[in-house]
């Protein structure tokens, strides 16, 4: 058990909050007008689009030393469709990292899309959340709390493979918008 | 149908040499001892190991031109599995198409286990090849290869996207190695 916070009430915060909820963690969610209110959870979710990532740590960054920080963003050039942001050597959660250092910083739930998480199964199968982190409890932390919600999650390495998870994410936004794949669908994790 | 030849008689070239012979095409493939014999395919697939490409560039660049070369490989590292050996903005692919500019080359096959070729399927659903290049009816002809086996294949954009695809398979060979998942699983494509 865990007090999450979730900033972000879009369809990925409620989502993941949904999980955190179900897993029998407390949570708290914050939207945009609650910029004033601390967060107070041991881990957090920067669930915000990645333009406003920035925005969140000028506000927030003192508040979320010595927390756990999971970065779900896809960092999309969202008018072309066709390329990152972030430098091709680099992630967003690298930045993220970067600005945080005395958070323990993880990558996950961006190869997920929402309604996976809310249905808990792609395809049949349990929907698997991949996290990337160089702190090994703070990993443990996150795939215990995905696993008590009946998700299944997989540790993919090292924080450097946030990349390859952007990647992912990345493509998978790219087929669902060319109606290759539905949202309710895309990558699936066969063991 | 099509005239299909495979360089490489590893587990990705017997598998992909099945599917072309189980889709009824006509197909032949090429071992190390055969470097002499010229290759007679429309299609050609370089199903060998990434730093052995150069060699066959080498070697067949002049009679690939005119033809659909496809690019299955994944440029790993594989002393570190911790990085590509290819630019971090660019992909095998890329370098391979700049290599061979009279051929249309496309990037197909390296996100899929040679298991799940050979099964046909990944956790009860149809295996999916994943097909990224710029060349709209070399994209269909591989596709339509695919899809006559049984299998489905899914275009995956231009050949950009082989940089995407190549994150991929990077990620799913370190989560094999380190038993994450089974080489017979991975990452399926749920519609």
């Amino acid at each position: 058990m865990a007090h999450v916070s979730v900033i972000g009430t879009g369809n990925m915060g409620q989502a993941i909050a949904g999980l955190a909820t179900k897993g029998g963690n407390t949570v708290e969610v914050f939207g945009s007008s609650d910029a004033d209110k601390h967060v107070t959870g041991d881990i957090v979710v920067l669930a915000v689009p990645y333009p406003a990532v920035s925005q969140v740590l000028a506000q927030r960054a003192e508040q979320l030393a010595g927390k756990i920080v999971i970065d779900i963003t896809n960092p999309l050039n969202f008018e072309t469709f066709d390329a990152l942001v972030v430098p091709a050597d680099s992630s967003a959660t690298a930045g993220i990292a970067a600005a945080l250092p005395s958070s323990r910083v993880l990558k996950a739930f961006n190869t997920n899309f929402a309604g996976t998480l809310v249905a808990g199964t792609v395809d049949g199968q349990p929907t698997t959340v991949l996290v990337a982190g160089d702190d090994t409890d703070a990993k443990a932390l996150v795939t215990g709390l995905v696993s008590a919600a009946g998700l299944r999650a997989v540790d993919a390495g090292g924080l450097t493979r946030a990349r390859e998870l952007e990647a992912i994410g990345f493509l998978q936004i790219t087929l669902a918008a060319a109606e290759k794949v539905s949202w309710t669908g895309g990558f699936a994790v066969a063991r």
